[in-house]
């Protein structure tokens, strides 16, 4: 996407140095960091300079390939894979995009081994561009059909950001609405903060500002009150995992969005790329859940009147917190999931027959 | 309530000044501030040095007698009456309030409305502080009748700050976690923090750090999956405006904790003193939504590394910011409503039968 006219992705490698956008400044300050090292990747993960499913897929496989700088040797790769996916519990693309990797090396000989894991890292994040785009044209479809049946902008209510900067490039939940704008449909986009570390009001606001697109951020609280009012015609969310039955592990908070979705009959969409999708899990309720530091909420970044970034406390010094950083919306409160292959409902059978190389017979 | 041991009120009076809990600097700083004016009083509400629902029916009263210190016409008394109520629009104690001292002085000789307007105001506050202690001994009973169905802590979600910080004493929301504190029940409450202005964070936490009660503030996203996990035994909210059939009229955000209450199986009770029912209301569809400045969005307040009491911005400087500063939340999702005068359903019929002087024939 452009950052200020200039085609940007959110991580590219350059010879053995992996060049990503440190999201922890967004959106006050661009700022680009170096990976080059396995620990450097581990990190970027781990503290969030890079989020969202996908992303965090294509960073660990790149850090496959720093791994690999150092050690090539069987026991070497599995250390690295396993020190990759502890990082964020979670996202199962992490555990995924290591485990593509780590196959493919393991069937080869040491001396390729390194060149094996860029050029697989390589077609992760190819792929990953290639099938949001696809998750783009099928969003697309179903903004149209909607704004088909109103009059002004169509009002589309997103949560967290799953926008280009949580994907190599496009965005999973976002993608619809960048390609909607492209295509020159009437658009206006309430953004949910966040909380606690406000991805909805850094990343997403930050992302359709620079696309040009109309938005409001709110607080996670006022989105109810909206679909009560008629202020929201549809909701687009992404997923960290997606079970075989359609239940979706998502940012906390999403759960909240789809119960009111569901009370005041908007349609509430997830953007679910394949390899978002656990066919081995048959429902949400055995996802775990990861619990963040409690400081995430006692605390919170922005910038202050001198344009500091600054960490300020906003709770009394003596009150713990508890931080969980997921819930499972239930696939009876979701309208369809919008994959690369197509849209469906949320639904173990047309789950299957979409991704029936991947279903378990 | 003790603030470290002191026995102290969020408003009273000594002789003709006014002294609030300036309510901007919890929970950082603890500082009083002198209400002189009728400017002063309505500074007060609008920006929110006073907050909730009865505390600012009570400073709204109080406005009133500050105002006649200068003025005792009639054409005086309805100017300044006019000037308070414009403050806040969503909250009927504060119309209450005005009206009632409004009523009393226009019976009386000029000479006499100074002292009356005090007295009237003072004797709104001891009121404040006896139906807070009976929605207190009411709600305790509620909570006494879920803790005996469990083992453990009983775990209480509330939402914004209707503590005694809100009223004038002992809160809505909060009297019956403070009684069942005093009365030896083991509790554990989850303190939504209520963006935009975080008033369960800095307020409610505050107050139940306090009193001694076990807490944890949780960003406002994360009650839906904490219900879903069996970790919340009931959720008690306060009440800005009550309609006549037990719709409500709360915080922004109370309508989202209620359906997942609702959807979990969660009994979901509103402390609603008699002056928030407006039985003139039929339903909360016609009530008036306060939208706040948007600022309250972009930006937040708190202590930064040096101590020093920092407002940042989160978003883009480029991104508006929308802010409805309520929500209405339908009967049907409310378990029961505790009021001065005992618990009842969420439903006209009850909430006749309990306040037979006030409801319409």
């Amino acid at each position: 996407m452009l950052i200020s006219g200039t085609p940007t992705r959110t991580i590219r490698r350059e010879q053995d140095v992996v060049r990503i956008i440190d999201q922890t400044r967004l959106p006050h300050e661009l700022r680009l960091r170096d990976l080059v090292t396995l620990s450097d990747a581990a990190e970027a993960i781990s503290v969030m300079r890079v989020r969202g499913a996908p992303l965090i897929g294509a960073t660990a496989a790149y850090g496959m390939a720093l791994a690999c700088r150092h050690d090539v040797s069987d026991a070497g790769l599995i250390a690295a894979a396993d020190r990759l996916v502890a990082t964020r519990p979670t996202a199962v693309n992490l555990r995924w995009a290591v485990q593509r990797v780590v196959s493919k090396l393991l069937t080869l000989p040491q001396g390729g081994r390194l060149e094996a894991a860029w050029s697989e890292a390589d077609a992760i994040c190819e792929e990953d561009v290639a099938q949001n785009q696809a998750i783009g044209r099928h969003g697309l479809g179903v903004l149209q059909a909607l704004a088909a049946q109103k009059s002004g902008p169509l009002n589309i209510l997103t949560h967290c950001n799953a926008g280009w900067l949580a994907t190599v490039d496009w965005g999973t939940a976002l993608a619809p609405i960048f390609a909607a704008a492209d295509a020159g449909l009437a658009l206006h986009v309430w953004v949910d903060e966040t909380r606690p570390r406000n991805q909805g009001a850094s990343l997403t606001a930050w992302e359709l500002q620079h696309a040009g697109i109309a938005h409001h951020v709110i607080a996670d609280n006022a989105g109810g009150h909206l679909m009560q009012q008629g202020e929201v015609d549809v909701c687009i969310v992404g997923t960290d995992r997606t079970a075989a039955n359609g239940d979706v592990a998502n940012k906390i908070g999403t759960y909240l969005k789809a119960l009111a979705a569901f009370d005041n009959c908007v349609p509430f969409y997830v953007a679910a790329p394949g390899p978002s999708i656990d066919f081995n899990l048959p429902d949400g309720g055995a996802i775990p859940i990861e619990y963040r530091d409690p400081e995430e909420v006692r605390r919170i970044q922005g910038v202050d009147a001198d344009g500091r970034l600054t960490s300020v406390c906003l709770t009394p010094a003596a009150s713990p917190a508890s931080n969980p950083a997921f819930d499972v919306t239930p696939a009876r409160l979701v309208t369809g999931l919008i994959t690369e292959r197509g849209v469906c409902a949320a639904k173990r059978d047309a789950l299957s027959a979409l991704f029936p190389d991947r279903a378990p017979q």
